[in-house]
């Protein structure tokens, strides 16, 4: 077996990770694997310089692409995966188990992926999953859910290069952005503020819920930009 | 998905690791993957020493066996897969890709299986890949195949547990346990020698392609205890 020459359309985004040792890892699992696109999100900053100037360190370091929120290194991915060990968490996100998450892309979105890893101790927070349409989840056992972060980057890879490719572009055109779905998440919540349905106390965890719902519609492009459009007309109308 | 209550009978073999935080990083992969036999062969002392005594170092560190040898390591287990990134070697035993070890296993032998792992810099030596009956392969880029050993030995352990469970023993049982392969092939080494079809300056590499031999063929039990008794039997003869 050996892994096709085009690598799949995969983001590999690391949450506020603390550990230079670990962003390395991740850098190396990549590589292994064929995959190129990094974004590190908040990193701790002397983590973050300690390993783009190790020995060695990988040009995929070098040319990964800083980032300082979740919403902003997404913005280009039709499909975010926010892998998490879940716990005792109720997500409002639907959960995918690992072997199966090719067949779940699959069937549902196509464009570049992003693949979500949280901090080392806590790892992805329920504001950080309302960026995600699914959580993934890596077949532990449950009592011991929590990975090394590098072992869980390569784990992941390894199931996205098992298969010899993620699905493509052209397997199922048109799916939105997660930049557009945020546009809309954001029009959803400020009309859902202005017109009442959401009190001033609740707005912050409504966000949250706004966002899920939205990502759970599973949108395409054209549909995104209708409702938004048609959200932005109500709006209007609302602040006259 | 959730993992099977009883684990899968593997037994992890780390051979000369330096790395007290590798032999850590492995241990952790086992715990979230529900695997509990980790054995040791000449660990570099005090990375072995600095991982048992590491807090919150896992009870499998404390229970793992150390091993002055790899042949004592997997002497019960009926399947040693080697892990190895092979590279330019043209190696003796058949090569195994990852994602097609369980059937592959399934097809050929049952019992414990000894997933056995090199060290960090230069993996398994043509020495210890003779005591193995296959290479396993992890898939990656042919460029770029040298894994972290934490991240290799949690890809591999996430490969046996996706799939549910490993080959148990009912499925085929009678396959022969590695030392009784070591006895077989330590008599056909002798024999070959004491016949004169090794010549002594060749004993050494000779010995490495007669326990490939021997692990090739695919024995049970019983072969292995006759022809073991058959080489006894023409040595004694010869020695006359």
């Amino acid at each position: 077996m050996t892994l096709p020459p085009a690598s799949p359309a995969i983001a590999v985004v690391l949450v506020r990770t603390r550990n230079p040792l670990n962003i390395g890892a991740a850098a190396r699992a990549m590589i292994n694997f064929g995959f190129h696109d990094l974004r590190v999100v908040e990193p701790f900053d002397l983590a973050w310089q300690e390993a783009r100037s190790a020995v060695g360190a990988a040009s995929i370091l070098a040319s990964a692409r800083e980032c300082s929120t979740l919403a902003d290194a997404v913005a280009d991915c039709t499909c975010v995966l926010g892998t998490s060990a879940i716990g005792d968490r109720q997500p409002l996100q639907p959960i995918v188990d690992l072997p199966a998450a090719l067949p779940w892309l699959a069937q549902r979105v196509a464009g570049r992926i992003a693949l979500v890893f949280g901090q080392e101790k806590h790892g992805l927070t329920n504001h950080d999953l309302s960026h995600c349409d699914a959580i993934l989840r890596i077949p532990t056992l449950p009592e011991q859910a929590s990975m090394n972060l590098g072992q869980a980057v390569a784990v992941c890879l390894y199931e996205f290069a098992r298969s010899g490719h993620a699905p493509t572009a052209t397997e199922a055109p048109k799916a939105a952005p997660a930049a557009d779905l945020e546009r809309l998440t954001a029009s959803l919540h400020r009309l859902l503020c202005i017109s009442g349905y959401i009190k001033p106390i609740a707005a912050q965890g409504a966000l949250l819920e706004a966002r899920a719902l939205i990502h759970r519609l599973t949108l395409n492009r054209e549909d995104t930009h209708l409702l938004t459009g048609m959200l932005a007309k109500i709006e209007r109308k609302l602040a006259r």
